[in-house]
């Protein structure tokens, strides 16, 4: 099988994310990068391109352009991935999907819930794949953990805990300019939500990918600490999840000494387990009345799913970069098994979907709402 | 200066918080156990008090009896220690403060508001000594913490985290006779909540400790997982403080993997830090922007509160019945300076007091009555 | 049954070790203290005496008095705890013996192995209780681990790693003044080792006790690092034992970031374990092809050995004095049932004895031989 | 700059480190695949190609004739990098060197001094880069470690504390017909040491690269506890290092619970550090005196030669792929700068050498010789 064709919306010089992305996609050779609309500066787009070993003809000025030129082209791109501030999401992805390009899409999906359940529609209505990189499912260990609960290893969950503290936003630091600040805190780009919005939905995403369960109400508190700041910095919410498992959610960018602080635990009947982003080759199992153990990717008689997510044995820890290719790895199975005519690996079938990342533009909103309205109880609309 | 005389209600043969109340007043030297009402049981009491070297004419059978005697004899106790399920402190407490003994008592304080604040009454009318035993404010590295945010060393505090979780309920033992279990989950001996009277007390108590903040309200959430269980064992909160602090606070007892898992977390605009009950030695303290430094019970240049909590050196662990004993070393001193005339050392003033733990039965009751509200926000009485 | 009566030379006002012992032995409450040799100066020693509650007539200039002035006594003590420098044990334990009183020593035994030999004689020709305080083999996980390589859980053992490292001579401290460094780096007081005699017996008695094996020879590096020190302040040896194991061990007092940290791993055909003295309440055992489990004290299926060296639930840590504690609660077990003429508890033989303490002799001066002809391989004296 | 042309020999189909160096290749797409002689089974080596998207005419079928042809070529490779067995890297090393082409090496460097000094010789008369792969080295942490040696944070270094610990060789996995286990203990194929060759020449590496110190002589004691293995696994030895430092390394391929625990810790007259790479993004510093302290990939002020290794900011955990990357970057680094006629960034110029790989092999040999001599002290042949 060929390398497929990925194009960039975003991600020129400077920027994070779509460095990220490209370095993810390269990660395991299913993808070489042939196009982009990598800044809506020509200059920086033009030289990004050359920098990216780009040919000078795909570097285009705006991504309707690049939609509708790639999917002219006979070697057209594959998929596009969007890597710009979340506002735009939206249009640029109905704008490849509208071409008929697959699409993977950073996170959160959009920033409102029409634009959410307006993707949903089109990703229906297209047949196309759409993977939205909430990375962290991209962890084997993550993989691992949602592979034991729904073999029911842990019984009925009971009690989720999951949280994602950062610092670096705990002083005025978009004051000063910073890019990656400056458009994180601007509810125009971000939306309503700061933290919440940056960090919760990935905390969202995780509690539902591992346990299986649906959060069906919440009551949350935004807080903005920092003097000035329009979104929220810290985010605290009581969650119900449907069949009635309960939860704690924290996400803050205002915790010194936290960098990106991903933790999850979950409780049940018959176990525990936990999991922390910043030493994620490891998984903590509790059976109720044994010892502790600590699980290992790449040790032991792990599941086929986080297997599949590991590339080099026990030991060698893989890290952040390791684990948002598999979100790429597995879109390019799922993308080549269509081309090829044939089912994909069920193995590459986690990716985290539109639907996904519609749920989490809902918990975003039903959080704000609880919290506009003094902390109430508010369900997530379906 | 004598060892002080400590007398014990509760406490007899086969009673766990008992004997590891008698360990902590024995640990320093301080208290000689000389009498008891070691239980309701005479051949227990008897054979209790003989076990304990107590002289058979100071077993008694009653807790009034106890108290009217001992205030009369010219070597009766200088203190008592009150050890017994949580539903009769009150009238314990109140024979012996009626007496004119100093009184030192198992948490949580009662089981109703009533009964918390006619002790706050009766303490102040008595002029005594009340020591509450909400022991973990004993450990070294939590008066560091206390000491670390009263000099303003995080800044203004704006997060607090904090949970205990243990898994010991995680099934019905109480069906199985378990006494320690028994009680705990009936209301008529434990009071209204099961995990948040247990744990949820101390985890309160301990972020209001160490941040000198006060919890002004609560939206909780009770759960009672194990079928048939008739008090929460599970209890999520969001906590509002004076000032504009947010929290979160879990308790539980089904949550498989956790011992003694009490654990908090403070963020301030400067600094953050972290204790963990089961490694009390250690206090991770994070500056921000620089790296985080790991503290150490007895190593460089901790406060005078840290050091007078400290036996031995660095690296030599102390550990819980060492926090325990703190209660009791600095409630003799408190004690022995009225005997002696003098003013105590101000490092001996930490003990949690009867204020504290009414404020500890405020915060349960908000708390179900939020949760019975159906997680609305309830401010605590004052 | 009475608590036992004890004796102290040593552990006069501000001596470190002496203060711990008194605590150790009150832990329990197996033990009074009645009589002591506090002192060689008589002012120290009769304040020192008033403070502990001893009576003025039993507070004795020396200990060759105090030995027989007890032995006198219908009350005499049941036995003497021996708390002086190294270099005086011998003396001491000698005069206890002969006037048949039980012995129980601070480590290392002696400071020659002549004197170390006169002793096992000494002890085996009075049929006394010799009790040397290698007070980390009280620690419950430590007992566990020894139960698990006993019962074959780890199969043969094949490689040890031991070590024992601090940091608080990293300088000349003891031109200073600072008493506790001034004897430890004087071969009068210390006898011919440093870092090795303080800490590496320690280390050679626990990597002993818990494989069961005997250090057969040795092939050791002593070095005094920091200038114009008389002895080492940083050993390093590999381990030939008897049967084929091989091991590593390490002493050092000048490796900055270690307070006392010695550490334990042991690895077997079938399985490996690691403990580590600064966290002693876990074990971490490692069966080949499963995966890690943390071992906690007092919880699940543990050895009969660590249950009876613990004595409150998982969870709430123990500590050092915890572990010091358990030699003198054996010890008085073992002296209690000679007393009352029955068969001591099994799990109370655990206590180290003076063939240990000869065997810990026999390994430093094996060491200090090896590092002195250049790093030859030197057998161990029988 | 174009992406540099890099050939491969060995690494085909079901090879190990060969998808590594591949994927360290790609990380940063400085390089592209272009040729290859994958394997000696020719049908292995044409569906290697293939599946590597290596044009057929450029999969050679030996390493000879891939060196003379890669040579004649103008669009010729610019590197080749070696990832066979030990004992034929001398071979093919030369054949590249000799016709011109820059080197990638896997360690270690030979299986003898001979060809080790072989090589060194061949590399300084060509004035090629040549890179050996002690990819740990690569991790920023350990680039930062050395930057705080050299700027003399820790002071004169004393103890050096170095171990790389397995357990995949605890059973005789060789017979069962593992690849990767048969050639490691065949001595034909891995040299005179198994674990110390495997392991230890990366423990000593990495020792001497953080500390920019040498090791001057060994006393060293091999074992092959597994029955019929015919190289060690399992290696402890002794360290004097030139200027007075003292240490200890361990390679054990029998410790069961350790997948790759490679350790280093080393102790100054000032601080100490410790590095574990099995949780790579964190370094402990301990300043004498000061609390340890948690310095972080990506955090605060490290220095400039962690900041060049460094993708991706803190918190989000770089891994073992990342560090082997990190030898690849910095490799195109050097050998671009020499196409461009300009001076590599000096950030760049810290990999291991073919000097560095012939230390290696000195101590492998003075280990081995000290061994057999049944652990006298050798000297390291210069």
């Amino acid at each position: 099988m060929r390398r497929l064709r990925l194009g960039m919306v975003g991600g020129g010089e400077g920027a994070f994310i779509g460095a990220v992305h490209r370095l993810a996609a390269r990660m395991d050779d299913r993808w070489e990068l042939v196009a982009g609309a990598f800044s809506r500066d020509a200059g920086r787009a033009r030289r990004s391109a050359a920098a990216l070993h780009v040919a000078p003809e795909r570097a285009y000025a705006g991504f309707r352009e690049m939609a509708l030129a790639e999917a002219a082209r006979p070697d057209g791109i594959d998929a596009v991935a969007i890597v710009t501030p979340n506002s735009s999401h939206h249009a640029i992805a109905r704008a490849f999907l509208d071409a008929g390009i697959h699409v993977i899409c950073d996170k959160p999906l959009t920033t409102t819930l029409d634009d959410a359940h307006d993707l949903v529609r089109a990703v229906a209505a297209s047949g196309l794949v759409f993977a939205l990189t909430h990375n962290y499912t991209g962890y084997p260990m993550v993989r691992q953990a949602r592979a034991m609960v729904a073999a029911g290893e842990l019984g009925a969950v009971r009690v989720v805990q999951v949280e994602y503290a950062q610092d670096w936003l705990s002083t005025p630091l978009e004051e000063s300019g910073q890019k990656q600040a400056a458009w994180r805190v601007d509810p125009a780009q971000a939306g309503p939500a700061g933290s919440l919005g940056d960090l919760g939905t990935h905390a969202h995403n995780l509690a539902e990918f591992v346990t299986g369960l649906r959060v069906e109400s919440v009551c949350a508190e935004l807080t903005a600490f920092v003097p000035g700041r329009r979104v929220d910095d810290d985010a605290q919410a009581l969650l119900r999840f449907a069949g009635g498992a309960r939860g704690m959610l924290w996400s803050s960018q205002v915790a010194p000494g936290n960098e990106n602080a991903l933790r999850l635990r979950v409780y049940g009947e018959k176990a525990g387990l936990e999991w922390a982003q910043e030493h994620p080759n490891q998984l903590r199992v509790t059976p109720l009345g044994e010892a502790p153990r600590i699980l290992a990717r790449g040790a032991g008689a792990l599941s086929p799913a986080a297997a599949h997510a590991t590339r080099i044995p026990a030991g060698h820890p893989e890290g952040y970069l390791e684990a948002f290719a598999q979100i790429y790895r597995d879109a390019a199975e799922q993308i080549a098994a269509r081309l090829e005519g044939r089912a994909p690996d069920p193995a590459a079938l986690l990716v985290p979907t539109v639907e996904d990342g519609a749920r989490g533009i809902a918990f975003v909103a039903a959080c704000v709402e609880s919290s506009q309205r003094g902390g109430s109880w508010i369900p997530l609309e379906p």
